[in-house]
């Protein structure tokens, strides 16, 4: 068969491994998987009621209405200004389909979501990347000289994914006014509900007036609900009509529709995880600067901690004694990123990382 | 903005109205969504277990491996020969995205399903089309002759949607023999489970001998799982590899991986509905014929009916009475399609059909 050509450049996504592998392998009773950032304290126990009423042989709302309406008024923006997807990684691949062509670029942040980088070379189609500064943070202000008539599209992740830092309001502002206006900018949110820096602000405040900016944000993260997929993209109405031609119909599942209803209903719970996240955090801060480990004060749920040694071998000592952890981040040899589980499993986590790298 | 161009000639996906809204516009207590080819005696109950142990917080399992196992049991097949979508409407979005570039083109039947069409745009590749002989059946003779250096793949639904008539095994061997084997073959199997014509074999079997060949298969229709979004494909192990390259992380829900397990598991129940649909198609045959009504005999869980007026004007008639079918099929302005129900639901439509044509 001939395929592509350009798909001699992309390789599969590689997730983080399983618990139960780790059991298996090295006979543990206890595994925790602090690697793909999920929320250790789930999602509202009001969504109960959803599963029994489901209408399972029926297709699903291929609107989302009911959702599309919650969240209408969450922000008091039109209805026509969102769309959903299987996850928001299924809504980087629309963007990417509506926008990118052989020879078109992208520009993004090293490092970043891997994502963002497959679905650009899937359209054959280069990226153009910038480096962290010594604040862990970046520059925007690089990104316009990377721009050429060939850029198309422009991710940020805020905060930023491995490191845990933000680009604050006025850095975001400065930035947006330099763009031409037929670029792309995605300013992805799925940490946003973590966030507790206050010269943070969501970008969907900015989309009213510059209409080349978009959202995407997930309930994956701060609700709890990765294993359901599903995320949503807040875009001016033009940008959705086009993602519009590239979704495939019934994209989001009936129940994922009802659970994220009944998760946005419970904000409380929500709260009260994000809560619990906080205190992980600095319960993390004392321990680490007590040992004197490195680490990038975090903006997510999520910590990057520099171990000082080869993460492979760290990341492989760790999981062998329980912990499952990510490393393999560009630029970052020496770094490791540590989900933020309960305060127990930190501590649990904390002592097996001072055995290995202390 | 500058979106791609091909994509000018790009609409969304129409989906049939939903019962909700028909309700509201008509003032209607009963309405029956014989539109969609969903289910009407939904999933096995066994499925309810699921649901409440399902870890919602984590992401799913990246590669489908408790369904993925059952399979390969199932149809004696490798377990790298297997591929999972967030419905099988994914998966052919997956086969353009690997096959299609600018210039190519792919053959496929008409009628036939529209993502065919609208992810073979997308791509920016054309569409070569036959159509139907007096039999509503196609010759696939005729794809051959379609076939030029820029064909990439050739889709064929079996059982046709929307005509449900079915390629014989003789026909499609006699056809794969003589197909070119760089070209990708994609046999849509998802009603497969309703044929009850001996002449049809699933392609399933072909894929040993024919590399160039691969199946989609659903769990949309005869296992009653519609709403939530999940199918497969079957194919040899180098296209499941360039598949993989482009599918998104994590495109299955844990929960639709759980119960689709679990539906495969209660075969029963599934026989029990085709049987069902089965008794409620002889009812429809009968009724037709005593009223002298034309239709298309089918081995699928819909019926082509001829009402010799404006579809489009029978179907408005037969919404405003309760029942939602579909029109708008290329080539067959007179003809509806009627999804089967419940022995009772074909027996209210009957009465209303006859009223709005008779």
């Amino acid at each position: 068969m001939e395929y592509r050509d350009c798909l001699k450049k992309v390789s599969p996504y590689v997730p983080g491994k399983s618990e139960e592998e780790i059991k298996e392998l090295y006979c543990l009773n206890e595994v925790y998987k602090l690697a793909s950032n999920e929320n250790p304290y789930g999602p509202t126990q009001k969504i109960k009621e959803a599963t029994d009423k489901l209408l399972y042989s029926l297709y699903p709302d291929n609107y989302v209405t009911n959702l599309r309406n919650m969240l209408s008024k969450k922000y008091d923006l039109d209805k026509d200004m969102f769309l959903f997807g299987n996850g928001s990684v299924e809504i980087i691949q629309m963007l990417s389909r509506i926008m990118l062509d052989q020879g078109d670029n992208i520009i993004t942040e090293l490092p970043s979501f891997s994502s963002y980088f497959s679905e650009a070379k899937i359209q054959d189609s280069q990226i153009k990347t910038i480096n962290f500064n010594d604040k862990y943070s970046f520059c925007l202000s690089e990104m316009i000289s990377l721009i050429d008539n060939n850029t198309k599209m422009i991710y940020i992740t805020n905060p930023n994914n491995p490191l845990g830092t933000i680009i604050s309001k006025d850095e975001m502002l400065d930035f947006l006014k330099l763009v031409p206006s037929d670029i792309l900018v995605v300013v992805d949110e799925a940490y946003g509900e973590f966030v507790r820096d206050n010269k943070f602000e969501s970008a969907i405040n900015y989309i009213k007036e510059y209409s080349n900016v978009c959202v995407l944000k997930t309930f994956s993260k701060a609700y709890g609900l990765a294993a359901l997929r599903i995320g949503y993209i807040v875009a001016d109405k033009s940008v959705i009509n086009e993602l519009e031609k590239v979704r495939v119909p019934f994209n989001v599942s009936t129940i994922s529709q009802n659970i994220a209803q009944i998760a946005l209903q419970d904000e409380e719970h929500m709260k009260y995880a994000v809560k619990q996240i906080h205190d992980s955090i600095d319960y993390m801060y004392d321990e680490l600067e007590k040992r004197g480990i490195e680490y990038i004060k975090t903006q997510a749920n999520f910590i990057m901690i520099n171990t000082k040694m080869d993460s492979k071998k760290v990341v492989q000592e760790l999981i062998r004694r329980g912990y499952i952890v990510r490393d393999g981040f560009p630029l970052m040899d020496t770094w490791i990123r540590v989900s933020i589980g309960t305060l127990e499993q930190m501590k649990g986590f904390t002592k097996k990382l001072c055995e290995v790298i202390l």
